[in-house]
């Protein structure tokens, strides 16, 4: 079985060394957050994921949870885990203080997170649907529904949900058939939805819905869709939980991972329910939270494959086999060269990603936050390019890790009581949920590059170049980081002008390069990401600070800049390729 | 629940179009193996695979099997259709005439196989291993050990088994501890084996364990092995299965994927067995079985892939969800670029990795049966330098693939009653045994490049030449292809004049850059059938015959020369990148 052990020093150079924290900083409803108190929330965090959170990741795996009486039942440890995670007061620890959040930015509610995730990835799910549910209500709810339902929700005494799927509406969520009727001030909800993460449980004594249904005038389509909230007992006037609503889970799903989160299919029957927001504007308040979901997934990339990581590099360490030259008797694995290139190919992805989702994270805060209009534009079109970017490539990119990491143990990652196909299976969720890298690839190259004409994009090289050009300043320590980050940017201009160029001519072709497109720019933004952390690193070690941690963050952002943007020249060719190829055969062809 | 059809069509194509089958024929004692006879022998074994063996794939991942009354049960749907195999004479189609087998091709063998691994990979390996055990005892068995054994084990009415691993000897043969001690005519052996696959079971009335064990006056090391033949009942002297000998299976593993094929700790506590070859060769006696054993790995890279492949295009063509400009109302998702482009990659790799095994298959016929040792010799040089390849290339790929199958159903494809995260599962052995990947690699630029200072990879690229050369004749239609196929020969050079100048000045190169040689080789091995394959589609499109499948092997050809065969090029800027930074860091700084 595997431990955890939550890399806070790891998370304190992404967080504080490359700057994410001095700009959200900047904002003066964050200058509170200085390094030092970040440092203490995350060494605190640390102590919760590693001793009470960890240690329930494999009960959920083989335990899972059933649905008994119009419940579903989850392991006893997890009520455990989640109440003290409650009481110590980490649910709303990004969340707004008028509701009882403690305001901290969102950016160190990420890094808080990523240790849940690592922790207990299933069990994670819980929080961040609650928080995400919680969002929507905030931004979109009114005056009295807030008050009602969000202190519970942000303190964690209820959970929360999202009732978006149904069988014939998957990624296609203007078919969703779910009914709500008016009635009085309130509305029935009436329909099955699928895939309902957490669901139902029993740790907590109530669940909020948030449930996308029609009205009975709605248009067809996804402008035809209502956000209501529907909670599983309903609330009396003294704020408390009574009677039970028309909602149950009807079963919960088996799935090949994350068996500790119950998915659920939920019923609704004339369930009593209250608007969100405006009549057939579901779907875009739904959206606005989008950008928190994803975001957390791709965080989930990074989790995953630290807490795989870990494991292999412990099992590398300790598994004497085979022999090397110049060494006498048999030698730990970690010895051998292939063993180090899987061990590289993991420690320096996991790196990357962690540093774009951090950035990723501070842009969020800033877009919210700066009191600028221009400058929150700003942040907000970085947050918008960035968002599919980091879903995608870092849970693609967390399943290769995943899996490498279970290759280092060679037969024995195959049992599953050795703990690292669990991490394994869990990950492969992430490509999938909360819109496929399908999905995210389409979103990035329609919405994000050909809406603006590649506007937002330009910025974001402009920030590149500048890390090529400081990158010279290093001369020949960094020479293959600055080369491999300026053929990256060239790759990424070149692919964009051909988007740009053939759109129009060729419509099956922005889908059908989207995914190369998508990975691309995930491979070159960790690039930039790691060549900044080697330019900070150099830095420190030339201030003479903690030579040895810096001196592998240089040769990890090498390792990354040779071993890993070389793959951006395969994508660039692939989209050089078009649409056509992919398009040419018939469906009898197949 | 995913059906399977056997892909016989495809699988004539790289027999029998791409010269394999015409090859083989040459050899006088294969010559009646004609292109009809093979074709009915596939029609056959098809519906076998197909009614009888793939409907037992579910159930032997949803029931496993465990350890009753010191032997393993497995589910009876197993048995019965083992029994029909037999019965069918399938156990020794491609085996010597000798002991009863049919004499067969190993070609026409490896395509059956493909069969048999398609419908259920868990199932297959127990007549995989009996063949490897009958191969050894044949080769290298005295002749009353061969004529005891042989006839039950060709006919398969035993099955047969390979006990090498041990808790401290995985990858490290050298490490084995078994005892065997001399008993008048046999010996007695002693010791634990783990990992052994379908070690024991309830099939057949026999098995027969093929034991790497110490003699007393064993030297040290690998050179200290001796092979055992430990039937688990003795056999008296009129080839009856007797009384029960000293070997027990002691629990089977809980495993990520093949639920079906028992893993078994197995116990040898003074088991009589014999001795199989020479004193101190058991481990040269096993290599001897590799190249088989290997390959038929690789074949699981194509066979496990083929079936991923055929349930995600059957749920492409059925599940509606989404638009597309220009068609009314929804579309099924094949409709969508990015599904094709997740289809082509799967189609275009499977067909690539086909051929290449077939083309080894059929080396490796030719290695065994030309007239002439000279060319016995360069067949056996072409096996020797392939089989790595195709074992670590086709399982990787494979892997990728039965992924990309899973994704192309979205959350469907994360609920196990789906079925298509079982093929996931199940492929996710195929890179460990046999030797990892990394084993594969080491051997690739160890054994197979370095030790003949690179002369068959030579005779390998001048034989890629000469399909550069016939590219030339069908001009711009194959252009793309041609051009990708010569990069891909450049970049082999390169990579490997990078090799052979630099491995003696830094020992850790060839072990680091080896995953990325072997992935290149393999790549470009693929691309080079590809090609062979474009070039014979688009000659019988000329001559009128079957243009639509024709036409889509040209197109699917072309896909992979643009998306697939640019990987080379990321491969080999990681193989410049050497050892250096693979090696760079201390332990503790991972």
């Amino acid at each position: 079985m595997s431990e955890y052990h939550a890399p806070v020093k790891e998370m304190l150079f992404a967080l504080r060394d490359l700057g994410n924290l001095a700009a959200v900083n900047r904002l003066p409803v964050f200058a509170d957050a200085t390094p030092d108190l970040v440092e203490a929330v995350l060494e605190e965090a640390a102590q919760l994921a590693t001793e009470v959170i960890a240690p329930t990741n494999v009960i959920g795996d083989t335990q899972g949870s059933r649905v008994e009486n119009d419940e579903v039942v989850v392991p006893g440890e997890f009520k455990a885990a989640y109440d003290q995670f409650v009481e110590s007061g980490w649910c709303g620890i990004a969340q707004s203080e008028d509701y009882g959040g403690q305001g901290l930015p969102y950016l160190v509610g990420l890094a808080t997170q990523e240790m849940w995730k690592s922790a207990n990835m299933a069990w994670s799910l819980c929080p961040l649907l609650t928080t995400g549910a919680a969002h929507a209500i905030e931004s979109h709810g009114d005056q009295a529904l807030r008050e009602k339902y969000l202190p519970n929700m942000i303190s964690g005494k209820w959970t929360g949900t999202m009732n978006l799927t149904e069988p014939q509406a998957g990624s296609d969520l203007a078919a969703v058939r779910s009914q709500a009727v008016p009635e009085g001030d309130h509305y029935r909800v009436t329909g099955q939805k699928i895939f309902i993460t957490w669901g139902d449980h029993n740790m907590t004594e109530n669940v909020i819905h948030l449930v996308l249904a029609r009205l009975p005038d709605a248009p067809e389509g996804s402008r035809g869709l209502s956000l209501f909230l529907v909670p599983k007992y309903l609330v009396n006037d003294d704020g408390l939980a009574a009677e039970r609503n028309g909602v149950k889970p009807v079963s919960v799903e088996h799935k090949l991972g994350i068996h500790g989160s119950p998915t659920c299919v939920m019923a609704f029957d004339d369930a009593i329910g209250y608007i969100v927001g405006k009549p057939h504007h579901g779907l875009a308040h739904m959206f606005t939270m989008m950008n928190h979901a994803r975001l957390g997934v791709g965080l989930e990339g990074v989790s995953i494959s630290e807490r795989a990581y870990q494991q292999a590099r412990e099992y590398a360490i300790e598994r004497i086999q085979g022999q090397m030259p110049g060494v006498k008797g048999r030698v730990s694995i970690i010895h051998h060269p292939d063993v180090r290139r899987m061990l590289m190919t993991m420690k320096c992805q996991i790196e990357a990603m962690r540093a774009v989702v951090y950035m990723t994270g501070a842009a969020l805060d800033l877009a919210h936050g700066a009191e600028d209009e221009a400058e929150r534009q700003k942040y907000q079109a970085r947050v918008d390019l960035l968002t599919p970017v980091v879903k995608g490539w870092a849970t693609e990119t967390g399943q290769n890790l995943t899996s490498l990491a279970l290759q280092v143990h060679g037969g024995m990652g195959y049992v599953e009581e050795t703990g690292v196909a669990q991490h394994f299976r869990d990950a492969r969720i992430t490509t999938i949920y909360e819109g496929t890298t399908g999905i995210q690839a389409g979103d990035f190259v329609g919405r994000k590059l050909l809406r603006d004409g590649g506007q937002s994009l330009q910025v974001f090289l402009a920030d590149v170049q500048e890390t090529c050009v400081e990158l010279e300043r290093h001369g020949d320590s960094l020479a293959t980081i600055r080369s491999a980050l300026l053929d990256g940017c060239t790759a990424l201009v070149a692919s964009a002008e051909t988007l740009m160029a053939q759109f129009q001519k060729d419509p099956a072709m922005p889908g059908a390069i989207s995914f190369n497109l998508l990975m691309l720019m995930g491979v070159l933004t960790g690039g930039w990401q790691m060549a900044r952390s080697a330019i900070v690193a150099s830095d420190l070690i030339a201030e003479g600070r903690d030579k040895e941690f810096h001196e592998a963050k240089v040769i990890t952002a090498r390792f990354y800049a040779e071993h890993i943007m070389p793959g951006i020249g395969a994508y660039k060719k692939a989209i050089e390729s078009g649409g056509e190829l992919v398009m040419a055969l018939k469906e009898d062809q197949f």
